[in-house]
């Protein structure tokens, strides 16, 4: 990390394992626990930057192994960098590429070097390398640049598990030699379900130094017990004074336990690749807005919520526009369930910094929902 | 036209044939010449009315057929009307549902009585007579409803056209007679190229006498220039202190002819149909956004809009999102096209206003394109 980086990160209260925080980037401030908003191919699908905000949004996630394919990155420098490009002046933090070169390519290789593989868009050949990862998250002007790092499958061996640990520790270090961006890497825990490789992947990347680490290999269909133990345990060997990032998770109650388990920084496609199959998430529970239930159905999709489809439109109109394949349907959900999770987010804030976590989280799980703000 | 409705039109500047007026209605006021974005399905595919009012538009267009077959107008009766359901509260204008049910629907008879047809979305067997259609609209609320007319398909013999001129002044009056809307009915004029049958069609439905007069049965295949002279010729014929809407019209030059003609309303799904194609609308000419030479392009898609998309996005940007299908490129080229086509009618506006109308067609034809506002 550069000295001169104005990246930081400042606890500002905790209540049993949880934490509330800020982080500081070149591109503005995060309050933590936060959630970041999928940005894959550099847009959010269906909202612009300014709904985003009003969501209640502060720092996207945009996909490495996407924005290198297409448009590029070499051509994204040339047009400003990845901010300028896509119109969010927000802190971004980018995953390696790693994780998609593994769910989306084919012909895979993997070895020492780096992996080898094929374009899903044209089939052309590429090799992505802990340094090649580094220079295309440079070149994009990432404010959080991800390590490349090897994420086994489920079900892998121990002897596997063991072996990607290994690698992940060497990429990682070479990833930090190799960075040159205007940001700051992250490190990634792997380990699986193993307690002491969990361990010692956590103290090989803390010799190394990292400005935040990352809890990976987690949310690759594991029960969401495991997802929260591993969550639990792995931040608790991590650096209180450095954020922890819980990869790729997950349900709105996942992110209640993970939080609780000390956890600051979250990803996942969930409320919007939910909100474009028309699933909605509500203080009243979940909502499949194509069912004929809410063809009259004059009340907002959640009263609780003040996102501007909540304002503005019924449910029989979101059913309507659902159904009648709407463009409009994707962004109007898309704004309504990143309003639930981003207020869920502010309102485990609040309870931290109030000291009553514990008693909120009770009444979540209680509820099977997101109680109201108390504020 | 009840006596206590608030629909009135007052001409406020003619210059040559062109003619700027208002419209008011129980919804507000329109400025005139206005385009009337096409909500067909209770939305303008891909906005929301925010980014319509920030577009200019003052007035939309539904789909009767669309709407009658799904959600039901019944529906949207019980929900409030189509105003409150689509969250548009400005003026609305329906259209008949006739020329759908001839462009969409299956196994189509019409007699005298109407025109029985099958739903395209299940087959479904419906009838639609004068009365029908204007029940429908009443239901939905319409500021302004249009009458069922019969549009002769091109080509028709002049017998054929004949017909269709008598069943639509026939329908006409039966509408007429009908209408218990909230709003207002219009007439509209058929007649094909037949400068006689367009005179014999205007002047029965001038004896009904209607608040408004549509121009119906262009822009079904004629050349530019027919459209043209059906406009001028059949705007002539118009009362002086009715709006006249040329129906379906146009390209940007034919809407410039229009007004030329005295034409005052405006409707067609070029703008946002070209827009979800990637085909713009600039001050400098057409641009389709896929080709290659936009790949690097950090400029505005015209320099001379101010549009949400011209302010904060290049067309590098807007060409990614389009060849990734992205459902963003939908919307901000949506809002473009009818910030081009909006803008459009209000430099015709400021131009008829100043008395320089003349002048401005003359230099829009010479660029092939619009000439910026000289306010």
């Amino acid at each position: 990390m550069d000295a001169l980086s104005p990246f930081s990160f400042r606890l500002l209260a905790a209540d049993g394992g949880a934490r509330a925080g800020r982080l500081a980037t070149a591109h503005g401030e995060v309050a933590t626990p936060a959630f970041m908003p999928v940005g894959t191919q550099a847009t959010v699908k269906a909202v612009t930057p300014e709904d985003l905000r009003a969501c209640g949004a502060e720092i996207l996630l945009c996909n490495t192994y996407h924005l290198y394919l297409r448009p590029g990155h070499e051509l994204i420098r040339e047009l400003g960098g990845l901010h300028r490009f896509m119109h969010w002046d927000g802190p971004i933090l980018t995953d390696s590429g790693g994780f998609q070169v593994f769910s989306l390519s084919s012909l895979r290789r993997i070895d020492e070097e780096g992996v080898r593989f094929r374009s899903h868009l044209d089939g052309s050949a590429h090799a992505l390398t802990p340094e090649k990862s580094m220079e295309i998250q440079a070149a994009l002007g990432s404010d959080v640049a991800m390590v490349l790092d090897e994420c086994p499958p489920l079900p892998s061996s121990r002897e596997e598990v063991e072996e990607a640990v290994r690698r992940t520790t060497a990429w990682a270090a070479r990833s930090l030699e190799a960075y040159r961006g205007p940001g700051v890497p992250f490190g990634i825990v792997q380990g699986g379900t193993y307690a002491d490789l969990r361990e010692r992947s956590a103290r090989d990347l803390m010799t190394l130094g990292f400005p935040g680490y990352a809890i990976g290999g987690v949310s690759v269909g594991e029960p969401p017990e495991a997802i929260a133990t591993v969550a639990r345990t792995t931040a608790a060997l991590l650096p209180e004074d450095r954020p922890r990032y819980l990869m790729g998770v997950g349900r709105p109650q996942d992110l209640v336990e993970a939080v609780a388990g000390g956890c600051d920084l979250f990803d996942c496609v969930m409320p919007t690749r939910n909100a474009r199959n028309g699933a909605l998430f509500t203080s009243e529970g979940r909502i499949n807005i194509k069912r004929e239930q809410y063809r009259r159905d004059e009340r907002p999709l959640d009263p609780a919520c003040s996102c501007e489809t909540c304002r503005h439109y019924s449910r029989a109109y979101l059913r309507h526009l659902y159904v009648s394949n709407e463009i409009l349907a994707s962004r109007l959900h898309t704004v309504h369930n990143l309003a639930y999770y981003l207020g869920l987010m502010s309102r485990m804030r609040e309870a931290i910094a109030e000291g009553r976590f514990e008693a909120w989280r009770h009444v979540f799980h209680a509820k099977g929902t997101a109680p109201e703000s108390e504020g």
